[in-house]
């Protein structure tokens, strides 16, 4: 139990950048699963709010602790308990940096395919409270995709197993896909057997510059093939990276067929691409690669990058990034699009002054006729961020008014004295 | 509304041969979503219990209608309302026949991959309600693998959207994964957008045959690649299909690297089986897939199968098979195997005489020492036909009692007096 302030200021926020303000009581450090129970039952019959926290990489606020609410600190919790290749299966702790979960299967020839960017800084458990995405999910699904089971300790204390080591099984509801994504509000995750798949045979990596983001967007949702990576960057980040001011698209396929499929998209490409690159060997897919991943620095060199994180359906993608850079344009925020274009998931990035405390006025108002687009265009709030704080208003808009309900209904039955991360997520 | 007996006697069993007995007071044939709301809106103000049905295919019971019961059926509800090659997506009612949605995809390149074998007769919405699994699992994953968004009537007649149109989105619990599976507990679905992939450029298939059933479930759980089909048939049940008392393994890969990696396969089996045959061309293929397609037939020249479904992790397949051998011996009742090898997924078959009205009580023994083995083994009561009437008994056990307790809470917040399905499933 830590309760020097010092101590506890470094735990109470996570990457979003919001602060709640004030000071959490503590910060207990389980080492077990037995202290994590410990923990929750005492809580739970003094009704004071846990804040479940990994390595506090989220984006959204959902790792943030207020006044008088109790961390509980997962990150001492992180053997990987076991890897059989037999059943092609992990199982993990939660607080195991996720890449390194990878690592161990690797070994075997296998691996964990989901892939958030923060891979190598945040761990497996709160890609699973928040059902993390990342680059591969087009073709290799999102966190949920992944997890078979769960060991989850409830409000009052008590640990329950929920599905198991394979792939099939249908006894009774589906809680492992419930606590999936539940930004800490059903129960904490002590546990987790998550699916293995065989290490790609090959990668192949193409990119292309286009004059038109639309017409980049257009083909990366008309790709011939089902790619494994397709990141699209609009013209004004690409200025930011290099100094080009076309659309950059970057494609991956993989798998035995690896090299034919990359043939095709190359094809398909050149018709509207100013420029097609092809990479002949690993270093020079590191260098395109490198291009998506200077996206996020290039920005914080201008200013404080806000990250959206909305989804459209793919069909609506290249109208996504026409308006987005018309909401940009007429609300004067400044606004950087880079997308996981198959997903159809965009993070539309609001750039502000980097003196400026909090989140102005415009970058608010900004953000909601993102968000506003999203559900306009059939889309969604968060595609793999999360609710945290930062959305919470927006998700009854998104839900509808009874699914909402129904939605806190469960929440009530999981938690009836609203210990678990209240304020957070619904 | 039908009041006929003749014709509700035709609405109140499925396949599964449990017979609740008694009369339903009639069957409600649904043609719109509206009619669907206003009959759970009725039955639940008048605390009616309904059933909701769509071709009548299940296996466990769940689609079984008691006295006193209304059938809700939902086969007229049959329209594929959209299906997007841009968003990858179908968008259909319930009461399609699966194979219909293929049909429709593959006209655009696409498919919808889960294909369980009733696929030809039993609906969408029979399947979602199941959480159907089939013979692609391993490799493509489940039906709640497909499912992105679901239109569900609650109980009270309100009707609620749950999921989109893409593959991510964090926006709130995942609703979308608990109605799948639920076998109509939780709500009446009444719409589903599923998500479909690229028909795979080639499938290659390779077959083999051991002498020792153990060996062929070991060469099974250590295949040299993710197949798309691993199905494995004892010796008993070959013998009633072609006479040989060999074990058959069926291989099939696909996607663009399926006729190396059928070389791998074919490579890996060469080592313990005593046959290894690859399939030249299609008819050769359909053949080998022919043998596997036979097992069920041929168990039903020799009497009434009764069709066990459990799951094991695959590195306990080999073991499983020995020990459904020796209950079979020790019980005296024969049980004959085959089994979606990749997955863990068992179906041992119970073929009793075909005259004997109901399960006899040896039978059951059987069966309640196969569901022990599949607990014993780490595995789950049921990997794809569901809980239904005939494995509740047997729930708590794999569930745990806190929670199986938190399932029937959470059903009764969807449910709360009691009129979806009762007495099934949990």
């Amino acid at each position: 139990v830590i309760t020097d302030p010092d101590t506890i200021a470094a735990f109470r926020l996570d990457r979003s950048g919001w602060d709640p303000g004030g000071q959490p009581l503590g910060v207990i450090q389980a080492e077990s699963v037995a202290q994590v129970q410990e923990t929750l039952r005492q809580a739970n019959s003094d009704r004071i709010p846990v804040v479940v926290r990994g390595a506090g990489t989220g984006l959204a606020g959902a790792a943030t602790a207020a006044d008088g609410e109790l961390v509980l600190d997962l990150s001492k919790l992180n053997r990987i308990r076991e890897i059989s290749p037999l059943d092609a299966v992990a199982v993990v702790e939660p607080g195991v940096i996720t890449a390194n979960v990878n690592r161990a299967a690797v070994q075997y020839g296998l691996r964990y395919a989901p892939d958030p960017a923060s891979l190598e800084i945040s761990t497996i458990g709160g890609n699973i409270a928040t059902n993390a995405g990342g680059l591969l999910c087009a073709k290799y699904g999102v966190t949920r995709d992944w997890v078979l089971g769960l060991d989850v300790v409830l409000a009052d204390g008590e640990l329950i197993s929920t599905g198991g080591r394979t792939r099939k099984g249908v006894t009774g509801y589906d809680l492992t896909s419930l606590f999936v994504g539940s930004e800490g509000t059903l129960g904490v995750i002590v546990g987790a057997t998550l699916r293995l798949e065989p290490v790609p045979a090959a990668t192949a990596t193409v990119a292309a510059y286009f004059a038109d983001v639309e017409q980049a967007a257009d083909a990366a949702a008309r790709l011939p093939a089902l790619a494994a990576v397709v990141e699209l960057i609009d013209p004004a980040t690409m200025r930011a990276i290099d100094g080009t001011s076309e659309a950059f698209l970057l494609v991956q396929t993989d798998g035995g067929a690896a090299h034919a499929e990359a043939d095709a998209v190359q094809e398909a490409l050149s018709s509207t691409a100013t420029r097609v690159l092809r990479a002949r060997d690993s270093g020079e897919a590191e260098r395109l690669v490198g291009i998506r991943r200077q996206a996020l620095p290039a920005l914080e060199r201008i200013g404080r990058p806000l990250i959206e994180d909305i989804v459209v359906p793919r069909s609506r993608l290249a109208e996504a990034m026409r308006r987005l850079s018309r909401i940009g344009t007429e609300t004067g925020v400044p606004i950087f699009t880079f997308a996981h274009a198959a997903d159809g998931n965009l993070h539309p990035i609001i750039v502000i002054d980097r003196n400026t405390v909090g989140i102005p006025d415009e970058a608010w108002h900004a953000a909601e006729q993102v968000f506003a687009l999203a559900l306009e265009l059939g889309g969604r709030l968060t595609g793999e961020h999360g609710v945290g704080v930062l959305k919470r208003r927006f998700v009854g808009t998104e839900l509808g008014a009874r699914s909402h309900r129904v939605q806190q209904q469960l929440r009530e039955l999981f938690d009836p004295h609203a210990i678990l991360n209240p304020g957070k997520a619904l």
